[in-house]
């Protein structure tokens, strides 16, 4: 039984990979730049790159067999490729797991980046002391992942979780799924810049040149009217959607991560508001709507968990 | 380890108990009006008239000493008080499960009717050979029941499954829960009434006088244009909803109850276009979407099953 795992968070901008005890330990960090293009073997080959620089570092015989890797994209479980990939192309219906597994002779558990923050968040984070979690990833898009009697919620498919496209505006905005109105579309980094545009050209303004989030979050803290307008959309849709996660799983505890989380106090309340006008009592009260606690590890922690678990499983079948 | 037990559907307009065996055999029926009015003990009696006349006809060392009685209600499964009853006033916050208890010296499940249905179809009928089921009860209001891994989700409180609060217009028509917007004020047997209501009135038609579900069903089959667009309506904004819970939960089926969907063949062309809109592929090409087959008995199969486990719980803890 190893007592470390690979893990990696394979992003649309940066590769990381660390190497990951059974405590959640983290004895080793590298990481590179995600390489650009179309050419999903340029990929793999970062990849088994930082993974022989972490071997090397750390001693062949202390690591198990299984590397993890969390993603931006949806896993199609049945047959391990990747259904989708909006944020890295070229990985759209490649057969990644056994691609990067023949290349680097490991056992590869994929999945999807928001699922495994949920798992880390559960695991090391926020959600660590509740047996149903619900962990909503507002990022450049909006993820998701769910945890029920203290199991990831994967379904058939591997699809599940996905929270980010929850319809909270049956002719609204039309989202990269193909939907309508989907969560993302109002709730995410990307849509509260969209959103202040809006509304700066439905005041007659000019939409500010390189508007993003971070600059956005500044205006509205300053209590610019357009930034404090967009934010609270964001906001009140957001709740929307959790309030129905709340009717519909009943769950302890939501969790909030990804960049956008870290705009919290400029949306939050509206958030709440949304809750306890459309949620029932009894479940809106138990939910508690909490920031993440492990930032940008939990994807790398949460994919570490789910390589010893697939690990372990494979040790007992052996 | 008794071989049979009591089962009740306690209904608005209904009370009528079975006895039911362990592979879903209906030894007994009995029924009558459900008790109006303000007074829950009324209802204590009627319940305990009809255990006691079934007790009779069966012999009381064949019954387990479990009751499970299925009713339109949110239990608090904290402390097995009702927590909502809109159909059944008298029970509003009354501890109907300790009363009845004591009344019968019988243990008693309680359990949400249109969980309990999801129980029966999932044992017996639609959903039974699937681990990942939804049952969605359209009837005077919109209920819902969740088996994953082959496991009814109730959630801590007991309220989970409460898929009629999926907001599917986020300024739409206010729900008797409070929210506004909820799938029930669409899609019920009671919205598509007033939907068709609303179309006439649009259309400077005048609307017929006690117009149901059932009358308009029977329009819309002869094409009556009011009819076909109301039921369409009923049928787009479920299709919102099972779209969210697709992308939300992966599961393999989902089975509609309750009367609205005996009216399936004028709606649910509808709910399967929003679907294949709005659903991720993958996830939506696997959930079957499917009638119930148990009918009336669903709840009290289902009720029945709980009480069997509840039972048998209580032996191995004994």
């Amino acid at each position: 039984m190893g007592e470390l795992v690979l893990a990696a968070d394979l992003g649309g901008t940066n590769l990381r990979m660390a190497v990951v005890g059974r405590s959640g330990n983290v004895e080793h960090r590298s990481r590179c730049s995600t390489p650009r293009g179309n050419d999903p073997v340029t990929i793999i080959n970062a990849v088994a790159d930082l993974a022989s620089e972490c071997r090397k570092s750390i001693g062949q015989e202390r690591l198990t067999s299984t590397i993890g890797v969390a993603a931006p994209v949806i896993v199609n479980a049945q047959n391990g490729t990747v259904y989708k990939a909006p944020n890295i192309p070229a990985l759209n219906g490649f057969p990644f797991a056994a691609r990067l597994s023949d290349r680097l002779g490991l056992k590869i558990v994929l999945e999807n980046d928001a699922t495994a923050a949920a798992v880390g968040e559960h695991w090391l984070g926020a959600a660590r002391d509740f047996e149903n979690a619900i962990c909503v990833t507002l990022g450049t898009g909006v993820g998701g992942g769910i945890i029920l009697w203290g199991r990831l919620l994967r379904g058939p498919d591997g699809t599940a979780g996905e929270i980010g496209h929850i319809c909270v505006e049956p002719n609204g905005h039309q989202c990269g799924c193909g939907s309508w109105g989907c969560l993302e579309q109002y709730s995410s980094a990307t849509a509260v810049v969209r959103i202040a545009g809006e509304l700066a050209h439905e005041n007659g303004l000019p939409s500010p040149p390189d508007l993003n989030a971070e600059k956005l979050f500044k205006a509205a803290k300053l209590g610019d009217t357009i930034a404090v307008a967009a934010f609270r959309r964001a906001g009140y849709y957001l709740g929307i959607a959790l309030a129905d996660i709340i009717n519909v799983l009943d769950p302890d505890v939501i969790v909030l991560a990804g960049g956008m989380s870290g705009s919290w106090e400029v949306f939050i309340d509206e958030t709440r508001d949304q809750i306890a006008k459309r949620a029932f009592r009894l479940p809106a009260l138990r939910a508690k709507l909490v920031r993440a606690e492990l930032g940008d590890d939990a994807g790398i922690l949460g994919v570490a968990r789910l390589a010893f678990a697939a690990h372990d499983q494979g040790q007992l079948e052996s």
